[in-house]
């Protein structure tokens, strides 16, 4: 693990909190993309060398809104970058941890990405990420 | 904001998260210091420029044991840092954010904080930080 490459944060109205983040981070988003298959539209800041990323479902049934629906707006997950993400995968595993993905899957801002259960984690929702090559 | 300072993680046993952690950064926590006032102790790991900060509740009514018993474990803010934090503290009440603390407190790690009322920033506990004078 590398670096905090981003924090997640679920809004429910993506507009509104793109000025609430400029208005908190003092700079404006560079970023907005959708991806269907997660069925989330997001919205990148930089803040040193990491990112904000903020999330919004497309529809009802999206994970992030179902996140918020069952447990409001705020802080989804922590992606760390790394280097060989297939790799690190491996060495999780071996060190006992669970994979929501065990083959990396495309992610937005040019990643490849996967998810470590959360249970396994205290709770938190950490995703790995890694440019696409 | 110039960079995430950390990420807050509240846990119900420190120890055994420590070396959850240790797991998944692949490095060792650096500090472990307690916050009398706060009622916490916390651990840091460092994980490139900024840092994770394990939270654990030195007693039953502790913000951090109260927040793990109505939540459960996980991600508890995000603190950002800044240069100036009362500059900074007046620049978000002109942008119309509520602060839990109008003046700096003392924090983990030697540091002086504030923290902005959740409600304001789509559910998320944001911290400011700066070195101590």
């Amino acid at each position: 693990m590398n670096k905090i490459e981003h924090i997640g944060i679920a809004v429910k109205d993506l507009e509104a909190a793109n000025r609430t983040y400029k208005a908190v981070l003092g700079s404006k988003n560079y970023k907005t993309e959708t991806v269907e298959s997660e069925g989330v539209i997001t919205s990148f800041f930089k803040i040193g060398e990491s990112k904000i990323e903020l999330l919004a479902g497309t529809n009802a049934n999206s994970p992030v809104s179902k996140f918020i629906e069952k447990r409001g707006e705020g802080i989804h997950h922590i992606a760390f970058h790394v280097s060989d993400i297939k790799a690190e995968i491996e060495r999780l595993k071996e060190e006992g941890f669970r994979l929501l993905n065990e083959t990396p899957k495309p992610g937005a801002d040019y990643k490849q990405v996967a998810f470590m259960h959360p249970k396994d984690a205290n709770g938190v929702l950490i995703e790995l990420c890694q440019e696409k090559e």
